[in-house]
């Protein structure tokens, strides 16, 4: 049983967090922590999350903690996670980073650590966009320059405000690169009115906005006779919780290293 | 049984007739022409479409077979087509027409038969394109202001050198109008980079170019909670030939009048 | 602006209901009730949807705000329901109905206050599902005995104990009965090794079981060289809420009767 | 440029073949054979394919044309099959087999060529079917035992006599191999009725027949908050005939060697 607290347990990631501990038979709730000061300290976190009493209460410092946890999971703000490695890097403690928005002197930082203590730093946690990443590549490097046309479509809900999603472009990444060949030169976002034929190369992408969907991606590669494609449909916040919980699972037997989600999932190269 | 000749029968279209009237229980093969002076005068019909031995052989001036035949189906070119409809004028017969590319004169022309001769004119003669326009009339005027983001996506085959296709723009329309909008103030061809959230009367349009695939529409309508879509799939030119031929056997008991392929479904409003 | 009240506030459902009030710019949240001596009486409805302080609270009898509401919406129980048609006729009110399980003798007494009350009652809410049940009508009438196979799929989470699911069978019935076919007769719910060429009148189902699938259900028409698809997907219970909301809006300004979903859509034949 | 010649030319596979190694930039066509007798020695393949005359006519011998090719491509019967392996190790040809239906004395005269001649078996050339096989492995690995439920779902025209296809059955047994089940064990190949939640380890099989569809495949792993998706849609046998130009060409510069697809495009473990 690998020994799970959470930070910044009352917010929304934080009890879908504490959901996720609470389905995976190998993991238990250990602790987690809310803001110094806040009304929720001595909440308890299955009341937070809407699962009812688990006997387990919100603290406002790890320290209160430090003897109960494995691992901690951290979804919060780059300045928190920076201060989480150290108290890990000192207490012998691991950490699942799911925080983004790390600049590059964060970034730094936050990789120095990698020589002390054992972390799995992954900006999309999902297992199966992880996977999807891993499919595509296997994928483009069998059908080569075999004559497949590559498209990309992805679908999200109507406040997003970017396209193609940053998820998109990743998995057109991984295809091109697979290819030697670069968004930059091959990628096509658009096409209106008289755009010609479609050339060998490009690797086009359409988007839809629509509704609440969550977030849909498709990655076609066709040619005269077939089609192949790779879909990844998330329905909720869930699918980054459980990967998370899962790459706690996994760290809590590694040594000290920075770790990706191709790491926990054994897809790396 | 209707009785039915094909114009331009050793065309690809026309082919694809002879196999769709052979396959229609209630259709009966009754000729088919070619140009003057092809030394295909004489070719059995059936050999021609690759099924054995039919019994029925290319003529190349329709007088020939005038006795033998009701409805005339014709996907030609406009100036054969006009030809043809004064001919089914004198005769007393019917003409199923899905030649394209009639200027506004010949369609000046083509309308003036409308008091003589009982004819079928459509662009498309899919039956499933036509009833997908009619379920987009009806789901739009139901959905209404509701909150409802309708989305087109369409895919076609890699040759294909304009964006979105006839198609899709059709579909859209029917969309628009039912709602009170119009494509040209509320289409959406492009999304790419911080293009904000979504508007709520947009109708959005994407478009994928891969591969074979002969022809792919889908109309999605999403709110918080639910979708609908509505989708046709091509997977050959028999769409058209099958949809003429019902158009034939429909027109066959028809007073004089030009008709679409929405009177020949019974969806007309 | 309708006035709206909701029965059972503090279940899932209505929590949900209560978000969709508030979602919707032509109807306000009048009240809610729940029951007789529950510790919840006093709670901020808005509090209890987790939308944060709306200043209306719960009460346990409808007659505490009698006064303030114009519909009442009611997704409870029988015995409950037919006490609030007996209110709501004594006391000028309307009600949308979206309970389930009735007897054939609740159902004789639910109908019975046609007469006396503008109510709504529907076993599925779901403004989309019905639109589709009419999309189907309209699809199979066209489409005809004009050789398309048609073919049920449905898509629900793990732990759906029955299949097909009740929608998809309403879904074929409402095609069977356009052609003038019956489920009984040519509904075909299981394929396994040897089971032959398809037959031409068979309404074939296919049942998927997976994850946290709310509900999906495409009803496919294909034929030589196309095929028409429409399809519903359920993304979270905001679907019969939403519809239940619409509903008491349309009814607020009806004479008294029983109503279904396809009145309030106008979509009734 | 691998120089191909093609056994049993003038059926509907053999034309087809003919058009993909005409359409591959690094093979010409080297020949073609007819059975002996047959009124077709000596037409021009081209014409044959329906491609205009290519210079290239048939023959009823290999022994005519022995000095012309390199790989020889096989879709025709064990009979046939075993005298050509016989005729390329006398020769030293290579032979790219599609041929199917071959018994247990068949396959092992089959694999005894393997000391002696370079060849591809595969009892399905398409390469988007053998990549898929693959990424089925590997998703299965990567998602374990994690609470991922596995439906595959197929879709054939409806002259297809047997279901699930087997396809669909080799899909489901990769899946089930990687995970340590097996199919006899988890399959579910019906559900109807009252069949009870889902168990952790089925793996479901679902089956749609309908219209022309020529051979469509999808495996779905779905769990609480996500689905991966991996599909394959034939569109015409060119799938399986290019395939085989690549087998032969890839087999060009092989050793002696019984191979399959997973060889052919660099997939075996």
């Amino acid at each position: 049983m690998t020994r799970i607290a959470i930070v910044g347990v009352a917010g929304r990631m934080g009890r879908t967090l504490v959901n996720a501990v609470q389905q995976d038979p190998q993991a238990s709730l250990a602790g987690g922590s809310v803001e110094p000061g806040s009304s929720l300290v001595g909440a308890d976190l299955g009341e937070l999350a809407g699962l009812g009493k688990l006997g387990v209460t919100a603290v406002d410092s790890l320290a209160a903690i430090v003897d109960d946890f494995d691992v901690l999971i951290d979804f919060t703000a780059p300045r928190v996670t920076l201060a989480n490695l150290a108290f890990c890097a000192e207490h012998g403690k691991r950490l699942v980073v799911g925080t983004t928005g790390l600049d590059d002197d964060e970034l730094a930082q936050l990789d120095a650590y990698g020589n002390r203590v054992p972390f799995v730093f992954a900006p999309n946690m999902s297992v199966g966009v992880n996977l999807t990443l891993k499919l595509l590549q296997t994928a483009a490097k069998a059908l080569g320059d075999e004559g497949y046309d590559i498209e990309v479509v992805e679908a999200h809900h109507r406040h997003k405000v970017d396209a193609p999603s940053g998820t998109a472009l990743k998995m057109g990444e991984v295809v091109a690169e697979s290819l030697g060949r670069t968004l930059k030169e091959h990628g096509v976002f658009e096409r209106v009115g008289q755009c010609g034929p479609r050339t060998d190369k490009e690797i086009g992408f359409a988007t839809l906005r629509a509704g609440d969907i969550v977030g849909e991606h498709t990655v076609m590669f066709a040619t005269e006779g077939e089609r192949i494609e790779i879909t990844h449909k998330a329905s909720s916040r869930m699918t980054f919780a459980k990967g998370a919980v899962r790459a706690a699972r996994w760290v809590a037997e590694r040594p000290a290293g920075r770790y990706d989600m191709q790491d926990v999932l054994g897809l790396a190269d």
